[in-house]
């Protein structure tokens, strides 16, 4: 560069090694169950935040006081509408944080609410989302007993932003977490996929399906506690919210270093959901559920486990899907012709804004 | 009504009870520390959530599990603009959440943080904000140990909204609350009042001071803890955030059935703010801190608590500012006259989204 060179207008170099560097800035996909989520929270927020309870890439963060061990989780609710069939951003929102506890082996003590408003919100609409709260609540057996409310301008809310944190006391004396999933676990699913992601797509875009289709928007807490009450050896757990089914996996092997496969045919899709998938090109494997569950048990204790959550109408569904067959960290599906492939995680969710 | 009446337009009464008949909405004074703020409460999210925990109306929940008692809180913030002159809206959420902890008596155990992102936010902005946040949960020996990131859509947020929830392990045996406040109590103010709120309005709305003027935004906990572990006997604790000096006596009074006297010229208001709020028609009771807390000590402890707050740089402007005088349930003002005047609960915060 000499004296004459213009002065430089080359943007200056980040201060800081950002992730997405192409798009310098947040995108719907962040927020999705996929990789650009994944690249966020492994280059921003856990370099920033540093410590082994988030480290551990669990539903709650565990620890131990006293002879008891508590998991402590959160989550904000920005589901668009706030009513849809099965269920509202409230019962979401509680349903939310009880299977986040859940998935840690926790019996929800207690829960908080925080409610970002925007101004113009129907009280009505409020006061019914608070109700479906309450009784989300209280139907597990827990209290919210904390809470904050702000209001902000209209237009930069959409009605109702939701956030529950909860704490719990965790039921088990085993780590529920994804290092002790062991090569031969089963893995077993509480019940069919894509409701949850298919119905609130649906209501948002007036769809209409010869079907009508629910949420399965629902607390977890019993269903997983019938589990570790009867003894059962439980290694993991994993609600299948955003990134569904495939995401949730892909997690766990990823996390575990273990390779995961999964039989096709075992996995139970509703006619409604398959059906909206092939219109709309979407993959089942892929959509939230807002009521289902993985669990990782050893094959021996398959079958009792099966039993065990049938036996509940909230596991009615259940099937062995899949089993961990050793190292590695990838998640294959074998089809029905016995083909198998890879599955891969999505840059990011395929529906936005569902939970 | 005959049969030739034509169909009734009256409007159908609501299906329940709604505060702010007159709105039917959420309007900006419902996230103030003001009366609507406490309407919606009262008769909104007390009735449907009811349980003895929320109606205790204290920064924290408490319970004891075993030998041990505990604290949980939560808060949502969405302050404008993201980053203001002495602090940021990461730094704010810990801190806040810190000091609800500290104003149970509690030692933070926990943090978790969840992120409404809007579309658009530059990274480098959330990289700051992070960091922000780590290094405030640092310095006051604590760690975010759980959290979510959703994203809205552009346009439908502020850039970032956040959330705080905390866990705390309650440092005393004794109960610090509004209901153990005691007629002769001593009110104790830990520094001047009034700079958070009109630092975020100033940079907000670019308006410029003889003296620059920074947010007090800070963690009290230390500060706090210093005063239980010296064996004070502590009443009641109170952060002034969302309705200023004012905004929590008025709640405390209320809630203990109390009348509080206030000296007027014990309260120290620095210069900037007193001249901004005179130019602005505002009372610097009123105004929103981030980093000042009132305290309620028997009469007999009041001067060894100034001498312990003063030791300590966030309570080096510690006064003694007024006394518990009895039943009633009113905050009264005794000006450098003599006359006494009777505060008000305002309908909403004077400034809103500062916090």
């Amino acid at each position: 560069m000499t004296a004459q060179d213009p002065p430089s207008t080359a943007p200056p170099e980040p201060a800081c090694p950002l992730p997405s560097r192409h798009y310098g800035q947040v995108v719907m996909a962040h927020g999705g169950g996929g990789r650009l989520a994944r690249e966020l929270l492994e280059t921003l927020v856990q370099p920033a935040f540093a410590n082994p309870y988030l480290a551990a890439r669990h539903d709650s963060a565990v620890w131990a006081q006293g002879e008891q061990r508590f998991a402590f989780t959160t989550d904000s609710y920005v589901v668009k509408p706030l009513f849809f069939p099965g269920g509202d951003i409230g019962k979401l929102a509680v349903c939310g944080t009880l299977n986040d506890l859940a998935m840690a082996g926790a019996r929800p003590l207690f829960l908080s609410a925080a409610l970002i408003l925007e101004e113009g919100l129907p009280l009505a609409d409020l006061q019914k989302i608070l109700e479906s709260m309450a009784q989300a609540a209280r139907a597990a057996g827990t209290w919210i007993v904390t809470g904050d409310t702000k209001v902000v301008d209209r237009g930069k809310g959409d009605g109702l932003y939701v956030n529950t944190a909860g704490v719990g006391l965790i039921a088990t004396a085993a780590t529920i977490a994804p290092s002790a999933v062991r090569p031969g676990d089963a893995v077993l699913l509480s019940g069919d996929i894509g409701r949850h992601g298919i119905a609130v797509l649906a209501h948002r875009e007036g769809l209409a399906f010869e079907t009508a289709l629910e949420s399965d928007c629902a607390d977890l807490s019993g269903t997983v506690l019938a589990l570790l009450e009867a003894g059962l050896e439980v290694h993991c757990l994993r609600d299948l919210t955003r990134g569904g089914l495939a995401g949730a996996l892909f997690e766990i092997a990823h996390t575990a270093g273990l390779d995961i496969h999964l039989q096709e045919p075992a996995i139970a899709v509703p006619e409604a959901v398959r059906g909206a998938c092939e219109i709309l090109g979407l993959d089942p494997l892929y959509i939230a559920n807002e009521g289902r569950f993985i669990a990782f048990v050893p094959a021996a204790q398959a079958d009792r486990a099966l039993a065990l959550l049938r036996a509940d109408p909230l596991g009615a569904g259940a099937a062995h899907i899949g089993q961990v067959v050793g190292p590695g960290g990838t998640v294959q599906l074998e089809t029905a012709f016995g083909v198998r492939r890879v599955l891969d995680l999505p840059s990011g969710e395929p529906l936005p804004r569902i939970c």
